[in-house]
């Protein structure tokens, strides 16, 4: 092992997205009864947005121009309304979600040896903005953006190990989504799991560890002390 | 004025190269007479390096690939001779340079109320070790390798708002170098000049002020100072 750096998956692994976007719906949209459904509903067109990208029907476009479609036709079915700026505004609640309470710790413990960043499918400016009013302590900024390819394209696992100038196997990707290390084992990495129970409304959408993983861990301060920072 | 971020040239505005350079081929090269010789001529070769790549006339290769072909040649025309892991070490003299005196304490101002990042020809694992090295607090690294155009080609300018997601005139390019602040004002970025005397041999190269930037500075701190930082 000659680990040198770790990436991150950001939503649900570094971020509570679920109560952050139901907390800015909440405030936005104060007519909804039930934010934390909304939350929910546009998740679960996060993926299918993005196959459009990595499918090549269409060209590379970020994702917050992939909210704000789904946001759109989001309200459209439900029968809600709201104007541009408040709908623009929405979108930036994936910029502002809140990290899981070991994370910022974590990571600046993690900083201390390895190289970090986020190796998301967010964007570079949403990446930022989030780092900034969060205090993650990020060396690097990479991801889908940067690679020009949505995880779990390999180009995207693979612009990690490139852009540091490291082998694949002095890299590790962490995150709290099994599919996610499955992709990433794919292209040489090695892979950390973190379990985070309380990502979905439905805990058993979270299995305890991953079994392939070098480590299953339950917060990034648990990594820290496996990985001796 | 609305600046919300600002982008740093490195070698030269951010780090002295020249004492960095010189002291790894005084190390590494313990038969070479005049190491600030060397440096200078291994930086002669720099922008016709680049050139190849801006031209189209080869692919993208980033920094440190350009860096080892030019020191190749400078060895091999001075009658010099190295073993391949002392050439592979020399080009790690410009992941290893030194921040000018202000640059750390004038950076770690400024990134209370802005987004800094350097937009620097240097690839990312170069500019990340280079910063972890020395303590310089970047929020992300942007540059040649992530918009895969060398400075002053304009699609490296206007990555830096791209991915940012900020209006051009919302980011200040921050460069001792003439040069590097027209090429940023024409792709309608704002431009801020620091005075940087000893980055050469020869001080007369330098001049005190671009009268076309917004501020001349001579320093970060002051750069920091007049930003109300």
């Amino acid at each position: 092992m000659d680990l040198r750096a770790l990436v991150f998956d950001v939503f649900g692994t570094v971020v509570d997205w679920r109560s952050g976007v139901a907390r800015e719906v909440a405030r936005l949209l104060p007519d909804v009864a039930d934010p934390l459904a909304v939350a929910d509903d546009w998740r679960g067109r996060y993926q299918p947005s993005m196959q459009q990208v990595r499918s090549g029907r269409r060209d590379w476009v970020n994702l917050d121009v992939l909210h704000r479609e789904s946001l759109d036709v989001l309200l459209a079915e439900r029968g809600l309304d709201a104007p541009a700026d408040v709908r623009a505004e929405l979108v930036l609640a994936w910029h502002r979600l809140d990290p899981w309470p070991d994370a910022v710790e974590g990571l600046t413990r993690l900083r201390r040896r390895f190289v970090i960043g986020p190796l998301s499918n967010g964007g570079v400016a949403l990446l930022v903005n989030m780092a900034k009013r969060a205090g993650l302590p990020w060396d690097v900024v990479l991801g889908a953006e940067v690679a020009r390819h949505y995880k779990p394209d390999p180009q995207a696992y693979d612009s990690a190990p490139a852009l540091l100038g490291l082998r694949p196997e002095q890299v590790g990707m962490v995150a709290a989504h099994t599919d996610d290390l499955v992709a990433a084992r794919g292209r040489g990495l090695a892979t950390y799991y973190v379990h985070r129970p309380d990502e979905f409304g439905d805990r058993t959408r979270t299995p305890a560890a991953d079994p392939d993983a070098e480590l299953s861990v339950s917060s990034f301060t648990e990594l820290a002390d496996r990985l001796g920072c």
